[in-house]
């Protein structure tokens, strides 16, 4: 008898203890985590990276909804763990009292399968944030298409990217589902600018203004600064239904081919009216109703 | 036969003392929970939300509605707690009394295992639900796109967001469909008003017209309040089939885009009409007929 | 051997008549469940619901119908729920006569996967029915969109939800497939009527009888009732490829903006031909042949 | 040794028996089923359906084809059944005579398990063939959209649905594939014709011609028998690129929507060109090129 | 230590000797399996099918490549049986000697379960191509259409089809990615004929000539013997962009749909040319250039 | 302790000898295997395939590469070899000496899991490559449609399939993604030519014409040897949106369709110009400019 | 109590010794690996590759950035492998203790499963990554089309491939999502071009006109020395809606498919102006205005 109470007693006391002890440990980690979740998404590796000076008022406008938002998410972990140490250690102690503890077992098992498919687009999104960040595919302030969306990020969490498109409207993008990044402010990027001219039309003629035009901009324009290569005129990319393709190319800064090629755009209509070249169009000419 | 007696029965009666414990907590976890929804989703968290005083209607005409759809909710709950807890003491008993009880841990596996399989839609809308209250994508009163529908949020539940499109139509989605949100209701918005004009017109004077007009809207109009910077005209963002798109952008208070958007292109046509600028299309104009 | 035989088939006997107890349990749970459905689906919850007085005679000419089939789902749940029970109870008793069982938990258990695999969609199917009828997403004679077939629903079952649609066809549709559903039967609803005109056009008068039009519908009409709030031109909403796309709307009561939206659109199609206003085309007008 | 030899043997013997038994009864059920499969797929439910006197040549053509068929089905399952019963008995045999039985049962596991994989839509298709039986929602006979096919039904079974579509095709759907079903033939059918006119036409005599002979055609013609209403005109269903779309609406007797339809498209055509209404089309009239 | 030797050694030998009688049944199944399989696939349900006697040729000339292809199948399958038996075998002899044998089992179960995810597909092709042998969907010679590829089915194999299309190209498609079929060479085919004519041309001249044309067909032609019942024109049957479609229909023997479909075609454009009747097009009619 | 030593260390050291040997077969299976593969893929059946004389260039250029190809994964795989038989037998070992090895094989049963779901693909390509290559359905050199992609196939390997198109781009595809295989080089092909004629051409002259042209390049060309059967006119395939379309079909050797409609092609519009029938186009004739 | 001692705490102790062994050699293993990595991806095979002299910068450039991924990388791998193996020990010592550690596995395999689920996509990744850099699909500085993006790779990594497009965006594509790989830049590329002339054009002269000047850009061009073999006009590719398409092909060097074409295409069009062979286009020539 007394075998039995300095066995059984004593075994279940030291499982309480370890519960304890481990409870200990994941609630210490759980507010590292937090802590440092409430301060930006994963500083050390952000931190010397794009995201530079303008986008400080960005994060301390932010920063106390952060904080509350890793607060609660916090208390939430706090209780799961607790809940699932607590069930473990009350389960093992009915076993250290003899009682069959297998039909607890399967129940919990088929439980946490069940729960386990459901949650798996949960960890997949974790897991691909992970290691989106890990490989640095695109950092806050930079121009991305995400599939999903397209536009500005404006926060990168582990489980959903937050970006802002051209309209304003704010997109949370899940990770997972994430197939590809296409990140426009990396090193450089280029204007491509495709000029449909009707067929017939003089292709030196036009050529040569698009070289011209393109020239200028490069040398001596307010766009000077961020054409980074002397630009090049491929010449007739393709034969479309509407007429002759010419593609004309400028290397720029990253994010700068937008503003560039609107520049050339305009440059290129001004001149080809002078010089009476016709851009293909399925409506008639303004001054054709004059005529 | 005493021994028998002492060992075998105790342990069935402690099973069915600790089960009767755990049913009475869990039916007061459920009870609490549903307390909570009945009062509405996360209150915690959405209190203090945009969803301002506006929105007070909408609830108080809903909630005796909610608060019965919480009161079957929970039954169903405890009912499911009770019958979980009890099959499994059940069990617990008859491997007490020494009966095999492989098979039916077997079966019950099984059963679970065909179950989860089936359930893991349902575990995966819960859970994508808690992540994006947790999240704050979105809540009530906001203009969102689901992917599914489009429209204003009108609640935010654990397994479905229902809104309610332009149409008037009630849009139920299922939170685990959701695989990226747009708000249109976060900081600010942006109009994008892209104008075609046809191949040969004057560009400098279409620029000209689209600048003034966004200008006097942000300057002096019943607008004027909502529109939250000096608009811009970008430029010839692309060349198309019918002519080359002239892009202007006016940042404004979220959910103003439309309206802006509207009385800006109520002006710009006048302004086009008068300066004789066509926007191409496909029939004739309509004093083609009186020609 | 006494105690062999007072042990092994003292077991025996016990597991067989638990057996029959559990088998009588279920067999009565199974006749509550479907003498319930025989009488209606869920009557609890859609007893006082938007399906009034004008489906009694839906509901009563199909109720023998609903008995025979529920009378054939009762049969069947009933030989399934005592097979299961006493194959279990057979392979306990197997097992207690010492015989080793574990083949034929692997059998039953890999059968059972095998099973629970194809079973999956069923499963859902039964959830997502379960689910959708407590959180009331729609009832009988609610005009829904369910992504596979739109229409009036005729039935709400828990594994299938029966649609009639505008050419009489009756669709039934796997209530797990259903990823949104779209009530067009909740509080009210809106006619958003989009008209082009041709560019050019005197928008202000458009937008004058287009107000003038709505108006005198909601004023005095024979769908004055219907129309619940003073109607709306919100102006210029796009520019489209054939004209200048200006939005009317009018709030009305459920199920009547196809109505209001006919009726709207036969006055503003009379005064437009007065006003000389032309809707561009592709097709020359009428009066072009005369001419 | 006697012990031994009365043990192990005893119990090899009694598995073997039990085995035989089982097989027995496994054969005599599934000779039951192939038995009745042979006479019809489950007869007892279709019995007094729409598939009335016509379908029986039908029937009695493919009875003996029907025969054959449940024939090597069921010597096919009586040979699944003899194997599976015979393989777990000899394994079971193995064990009482104390060999390790656990790699056995480890590789039946995971070939199982494999299999199941494979298998699981095969069992799909065979539930939903099941519950689409139970659910009575389509017979022989009926006009329905499977999605993957349309056309009348030839025949229902548990994997397979055969169609016969318009143009003579059969076609064999796999049970598990039908997402929804259409079926055209319960209660009622309803005509809906949206005849395009010119804008600019005149919509009251439009709407009066529609009235006029879809009346006609309900009041004296060869088809009053299957219009089950008075006809509606509902007017201007929507503004189409072409024109204004008219809608005029027959309720009919299963399978005569388009009978009806044809019917009435005739008349309203001829009473058209006598009141010189157009139908816009892209190509010029005929008359045009006289002129 | 006798003991030891009889018990252990003898068990071992007994496993050894059960190992090579499991192998060389299973060995004596395989080849007679590939020994059909080299005769042609299901012989005994495909003998008197509709490949007859024109197909005697085809299965000759392929007789020695499938020969072949059994033998080197039945190589393989031999080799697997092989493997599997002795390495079961292996590990319980290991078993036996008292070797903890758990690791063992959960590496072959963990490899197993990873190889049975990627087997799925084939395990499914295998049991769909059973199934539709077993279900008799097509037969060699067949006009079919899988959804992947449609043509005259060449071989049905139990894992791929192989048909030949119009262009002569062989398609191999797997059966489980076979969602539905649809077989052309069953009881008989229809010739669905429909003719748009424009707007205002005389319908019942039209139906009349058509009605005619398909009569003579039908009456005194080469192709008489192929219809098999009074063609019907069925009228408008629906009103399109370009003008209304008129319906006609030719029930015809399987495969003859297309023969018919072509020499009603040409007898109506030549009745048409002479009636003046014009099929709407969108370029102009060839004398318009003399004109 | 005597009995300990002899019984524990004597069955570690039996677990050790037992890796080693089956480490040495395995490593020799592999070096075996590999070696096969650094000659060819699967030399035995492609030996006397298709890929004859003019195929020995592209595989000696090739064959260093491959050699190396084959060591790399030679190298892979005896390391995965002996990494598994090495850890199995430590655990086995620590069995042995009576550590509780349930935890290890939990921890290695989760992996093993886990990595098997993201291995299924690569198992589901192997099986596909081994099939598609013992099914023989194409070889190097021949024509085929993987879906994916089309071309010549350059390499036939167990994980991927080479592919060259006509562009000369090299693709690499998945075997487990080739859901159908069209194979353009098995036996014989067809010129499929459809010629669309203007409603009101003469079909009597534009048959004769194609029948004349396809006849003279069947008896009389360069290309007579590959036309294999006279060629056929079938008549008018359909009518289309444009005018009726008349199909011609030529019998040719496989891979010699493409020459042989080019060929028909030129002489049908030669014919057809000094017959004056056109091929409806949407632009202009060019003669129309100068008439 | 002696035996007691030494045999539990013995064991306890040899459990995490042979602990701390694993772990060393896990580190060690993981320095190893991101050692590698930190210098290039899979440089054994990649150094003798096509990524030759002019990659050598852009390597050198991003070596600091790779340096520092390996090193997060690293250490995460190390924290992993560190918490695994200790967690495994700590059980397996609760174990040696004689507490239950059953409900710890199941609450470990639950959580492992699930997340498996989760993490199988990346399994996935790597996967494809090591088989397509062993298969050599692709390498630096290729010109790839991966079907989720095309453009130039900048980097082959295991989880991830970075390719960098036209218009100059980085682009992240998960190896796992590649289907399949077309590789621009392997032996030989080659130009193919098609060329619509109108119907009725003078079919000898367009060819002779397309093989003079292909033979001239590979005779005496500054680009002869990329083409590398004779040109060959092959005829009428086909019958388009607009024209006849001619089509012409050039072999040529890898990635000089688009010079060459865009070079072939001016001079085409020069010759097809002068020849006054017009392309068909849906708009009037330039000239037709003035005419």
């Amino acid at each position: 008898m007394v075998a039995w109470l300095l066995d059984v007693p004593g075994r279940a006391v030291l499982i309480i203890v370890i519960a304890m002890v481990l409870r200990w440990l994941a609630h210490r980690f759980i507010n590292r985590l937090t802590g440092r979740a409430a301060q930006g998404p994963v500083p050390g590796i952000l931190a010397n990276s794009k995201a530079g000076v303008f986008l400080s008022d960005l994060r301390s406008g932010t920063s106390e909804r952060r904080r509350q938002r890793a607060e609660t998410m916090g208390s939430l972990l706090r209780s799961i763990a607790s809940g699932a140490i607590w069930s473990i250690a009350f389960v093992m102690v009915l076993g250290v009292f003899g009682l069959p503890i297998a039909p607890l077992l399967t129940g919990a098992g088929v439980a946490g399968v069940a729960f386990g498919f459901g949650a798996q687009t949960l960890v997949k999104d974790f897991l691909s944030g992970i290691f989106m960040i890990l490989e640095d595919q695109y950092g806050v302030g930079d121009a991305v298409d995400l599939g999903e969306a397209s536009g500005i990020v404006e926060s990168v969490g582990l489980r959903v990217t937050k970006l802002r498109d051209v309209n304003g409207t704010a997109w949370y993008v899940r990770n997972g589902e994430i197939l590809r990044v296409g990140n426009q402010s990396q090193e450089w990027a280029r204007t491509v600018l495709d000029v449909t001219v009707a067929y017939g039309s003089d292709l030196e003629l036009v050529q040569q203004i698009l070289r011209d035009e393109a020239h200028a901009l490069f040398e001596d324009s307010t766009l000077s600064s961020v054409i980074i290569e002397e630009p090049e005129v491929w010449g007739v990319e393709r034969f479309d239904k509407d007429g002759a393709v010419v593609r004309t190319v400028l290397k720029t800064a990253p994010l700068h081919a937008g503003d560039v090629g609107r520049a050339l755009r305009s440059r290129v209509l001004r001149r080809f009216d002078e010089a009476g070249i016709r851009i293909p169009s399925t409506t008639l000419p303004p001054s054709g109703g004059a005529a």
